[in-house]
């Protein structure tokens, strides 16, 4: 139902300067030279890394600062962890304008914490709240809260190979009240939270389902921006999917009616970019990721395997784990079902993989799609079948794992990629 | 990124039972007879009706229960008015599995205070968190607390009439980890707000600026269910109207390519459901509003609108402000651009009015839409111009808000349609 579609003085509404709440001059910035710290009397012990399960223990610490509308950004409070306390007429709760960023702090062979192409989250993180209409912040205020805290907490990042701190920067709208409104007061806070390896028993390819009736992402939707709200729909396909005995959802779009498996676009897998590997017939690989039209996240992870494999040639070896031989190209364009499904039966498609930050890199052995059968009333799951590879991984994607973590872990140099936690800003 | 995509340990993921958190037997059920009340030591003075802003003063109490896997619902306690203590992870702040419902409670002739039609508004909450795999509840236990809290904070439905005590069920994902799934925890929560008359100083036409770049619906998507996470991905999009000097959006879904106006459908209007009245070339009129294809919110306002006038013959009189002489006639059909600028041009276009619960029924005076203009680089709004009447309604839109807010306030019998909330639910 409406509700206060056009609450009581909304003829305000049609006054343009009425309606951008951060428009005034003196409105404080975020502000990273303004933290205090108040740590923590109890810390707690670090659980070892074959008890970390993804996203469950947290720090001894969080970083909190808010936005209200006649002051700006609050100066930064580094406490203990804890949790939050909000009006339950809240924005977060009744309308979602939620936003955050996923990263990871590594360790890096002299010690120093090291974080992955952060500059990128934290343009995404803007060009997010901004859809949203959650109040402006300094990227660069915001990744020098990021470094302080991974600096504070740098006793929780492991140093198993392939373990990483995981961090949640996360902004919510807290305006504390019912009419369907932007949100001038924000919550700004991250957390973070030591992640294990991502496989416990060595990497074993996951199996996704084709999933065209619950859309993830449309043109003109929120598809391509880091919103809390993009998720939440996903759960109850992602059940039905386990059901069938898949581990993931392929998120498909289906364009135009009456074009059968043509028409079904593959957009991501899961939380996940989605690639494919292809041989040619000259031999060559081509490495096809669906284009970034709105309907798909401009992941890190995905930029950085475009841009190794595209800088990938015999002589300046960006993935040195494939072949000296292979020939790989990189290619942003549409992907369909009835691409998968000839590939596969021309016997060309040799690798499919997600890719995320939490993930990196994860083989996927096996798709399934529903047709239509004659005489059936139910749909049939067909699937294509990825070839098994020693370990998991196919070429291409362990290639592109290895070297990514590689950077990462600032065990090897690749265009500035890896940054310091000490570098300021 | 990819976050959590596959977690640890996530071959469960594949394991039918694991998946469905809600599947004991032995989880309590949501039970109004368990409610414990706890009231406050200092209730606050009622806000005079003229000072009342939609969704900002709460009353002295809210209601709450939660859910966990384990124990299924705890008793519902009714407490002072306060905030909510959250972890920073909570599914509800991080991916948005958060539905809400908005009632009106109103006082009766015979001081009862009474409800509208509210077991459409449980069913629907139970629809909208099966959509985002919240726990199910009992929808009668949900509605035997509304009216607990109704009853017990009736000292805060404002007597003017045309004035109401909002109500406002939220459920919200508790789950307080990371790792993007389902929440098996949950919180609900009602909280009331006092409402005073809609326009303050009588009834004013709206504004509505026609946007197709961003979509607040499509097929496969939420747009059907009442979910928090349909409505910040507007705020932008509004902001934008609202500088062109537009009160509201007129949410347009375009479907095909290099269809023009005739391609642009018409779905809602800001966060109501819309009308329109078409005069006929035999003098009768068409009430027309899009219909139900997953893109459009199952509004009881608009149910009740199109059950009214379904039910107006010159013999019932559902509509007793009509003139008798006046036949209607309700379409559910899909409405275009193309058609508001023919209907328009043809001298047709009698009406156009939003419906929900906050407004009843509200008056549209203009309707902008964009258009490229050969050798112009900017798009031109063009304007759709309605009717003015006295006193801003015109006799669809005058009759269906007087008949349903007489029907709300109990001066009016139909159907069944008032609730006492002194009645077991």
């Amino acid at each position: 139902m409406a509700n206060g579609a056009v609450p009581n003085g909304s003829a305000k509404a049609a006054d343009p300067e009425a309606t951008n709440h951060f428009s005034a001059n003196n409105l404080a910035p975020l502000d990273a030279s303004k933290v205090t710290v108040t740590l923590t009397k109890s810390p707690k012990p670090i659980p070892p890394v074959e008890e970390l399960v993804f996203g469950q223990q947290m720090t001894d610490h969080m970083l909190v600062a808010t936005f209200d509308p006649a002051h700006g950004w609050s100066a930064p409070e580094i406490k203990p962890y804890g949790p939050l306390s909000l009006d339950p007429a809240s924005s977060c709760f009744q309308y979602c304008p939620n936003v955050f960023e996923g990263m990871k702090a590594y360790l890096g062979p002299d010690g120093e914490p090291r974080l992955f192409r952060p500059e990128l989250n934290m343009a995404r993180m803007q060009r997010s709240a901004a859809r949203v209409a959650l109040p402006p912040f300094s990227p660069s205020a915001l990744l020098a809260l990021i470094k302080r805290m991974v600096l504070l907490e740098r006793r929780w990042i492991p140093r198993a190979r392939g373990c990483a701190l995981y961090i949640r920067p996360t902004i919510i709208g807290t305006r504390p009240a019912l009419g369907v409104s932007a949100s001038d007061h924000a919550l700004l806070y991250i957390i973070l939270s030591p992640m294990g390896p991502y496989f416990r028993t060595g990497p074993k390819p996951i199996s996704l389902l084709g999933v065209c009736d619950a859309v993830r992402a449309w043109p003109g939707g929120t598809g391509g921006y880091k919103l809390g709200l993009n998720y939440a729909p996903g759960f109850e396909p992602q059940k039905r999917a386990a059901q069938k005995g898949y581990m993931q959802v392929l998120w498909l779009f289906k364009e135009g009616e009456g074009r059968g498996l043509e028409g079904l676009k593959v957009t991501e897998a899961g939380a996940m970019n989605f690639f494919v590997v292809v041989k040619r017939a000259d031999g060559d690989l081509d490495v096809i990721t669906p284009p970034l039209d709105g309907t798909i996240l401009p992941g890190l992870t995905r930029d950085s395997c475009l841009a190794l494999v595209r800088a990938h040639t015999p002589s300046t070896r960006a993935l040195p784990a494939l072949p000296p031989a292979t020939r790989v190209h990189a290619h942003e364009r549409t992907l369909t079902v009835a691409d998968l499904v000839r590939w596969y039966a021309e016997g060309r498609l040799l690798e499919a993989f997600g890719v995320g930050t939490a993930v990196v890199v994860v083989p996927v052995g096996r798709i399934g799609y529903e047709v239509e059968v004659a005489g059936k009333e139910e749909k049939e799951v067909r699937d294509v079948l990825l070839p098994e590879y020693e370990g998991g991984y196919g070429p291409v994607a362990r290639a592109l794992w290895e070297r990514v973590v590689e950077i990462q872990e600032g065990r090897a140099e690749w265009e500035r990629w890896s940054v310091s936690c000490e570098e300021e800003a």
